[in-house]
């Protein structure tokens, strides 16, 4: 989404031309000749596979989505103390794993003290030293929150922190909390919503309104213009692995509908 | 230990020297010349710092150690399914992080239920894929249990079992757990003790008779030969660390303790 925030004026392009990845990928230096900033665009329609189970589950061809939901990243840091896990008696621990783990348990469930809707998503996890005799002094770990209601994510955001607060309380260790990011739910603009619904029923094809759990391009364009998204099932909900996958026949429904959608656009 | 195991016949030499560590260091290619294996040896006797907070907490200058944790290493290894954090709802997850925090979490509460000398420390946990917005499908981590009862590490094992099996069918995973390594624990010889106990009283340092959390080579040096500790208090109980430190007069005591023990079993 990287693009689609500069090109809607949401992140600076020198800020997003300086950002490198975790892993320290190199820059190929190639930033393009095309201005990315948002031009006279009249709307912007994203056919977009599902990535979650939905479709799948109630047989429909496609999705029209009425929104997505409001996220926030947030990355943890709990510090104790290194010591040997021999000699070391378990009250005299400043165990970072065992407050980590103990406060990973707690945002795990919260999305069931919160709304039906809302998902939280412990994704990434760095233990230090990482030896096997030794206890952790150091661990990172990513908190992923998610719901269609932007109080739901500040309630989760906030209530992380307080379970993260109370583990390092009972294993005698510190932390600190960064939000990474935050965006609130996007509703998709009412224009497009209606010529996807009549783009659908044109298209003959089967399916129903909803939301969508992930972020996408859509999110950032339709601050600037009216957006919508269309989805497709996918297989066993499965996304950002080598098992994302969508039947044939739904690919093509998905395509009928998106150009469907367009002539309806086109042609208001 | 590697060496003490070799020595005392426990380790086949050429295991050993296949061994590689967790990071692919290489092998430098240098054996020696010497065999590595028990000669003829009437004791041993070795000198360590403490590695806990045991002396220091009582003032004492040394510590005449009667024996030595059993202790139990476990890999657990949790697999879920990889999907995305957003449009995948928790009742459909099979969340590979939140099973084995679920059972870390578990793990750091047994030594509570099984004894009050029980440790139990999970050192080392991998995640992946690693990534803020996916569900970790696979997630690798260690477990070390101790105590001087090997009854409590057996019963220990076989909970961190059920603790894991517990947290895999609360969150629809599955795990594969592999002992890594167990050793019994080990009571030193009488004779040594009671050479260290005059040896100790001659050189007129405080000490106590007490228990070591951690393996040494003494574990396995006394399949083979009689053989004992002494410890010296590490301020703040640290070790395996940069903050690893003993006083000098502490260190001072442990030698003069030692010289006056090897002069009890030179002469006994």
């Amino acid at each position: 989404m990287l693009g689609s925030a500069v090109w809607a004026g949401i992140t600076d392009l020198s800020e997003a031309l300086e950002l490198t990845d975790s892993e320290g990928l190199e820059r190929i230096g190639y930033d393009g000749d095309e201005p990315c900033a948002a031009g006279d665009v009249h709307s912007y329609l994203e056919l977009h596979i599902e990535q979650g189970p939905y479709l799948e589950q109630r047989d429909l061809s496609v999705g029209v989505v009425e929104g997505t939901y409001g996220m926030a990243w947030l990355e943890a840091t709990v510090t104790g103390e290194a010591d040997h896990a021999g000699p070391t008696p378990m009250h005299r621990r400043s165990d970072a794993m065992a407050a980590a783990a103990d406060a990973a348990n707690g945002v795990h469930e919260l999305p069931n003290r919160l709304s039906a809707d809302a998902v939280a998503t412990v994704g990434r996890m760095d233990v230090s030293p990482g030896s096997v005799n030794v206890i952790p002094n150091d661990v990172t770990f990513t908190v992923d929150v998610r719901s269609y209601d932007d109080d739901v994510v500040a309630e989760a955001v906030s209530k992380t922190e307080s379970e993260i607060a109370a583990a390092c309380d009972r294993w005698d260790t510190e932390f600190e909390l960064e939000e990474l990011w935050r965006i609130p739910h996007t509703e998709f603009s009412e224009t497009v919503r209606d010529a996807s619904r009549a783009g659908v029923e044109a298209a003959d094809v089967s399916y129903q309104e909803m939301i969508g759990g992930a972020g996408h391009d859509a999110n950032y364009v339709n601050r600037v213009t009216d957006s919508g998204m269309l989805f497709v099932p996918s297989v066993d909900g499965k996304t950002h692995t080598e098992a994302e996958f969508t039947e044939w026949e739904d690919a093509v429904a998905g395509a009928k509908a998106y150009a469907a959608t367009v002539e309806e656009l086109a042609t208001e």
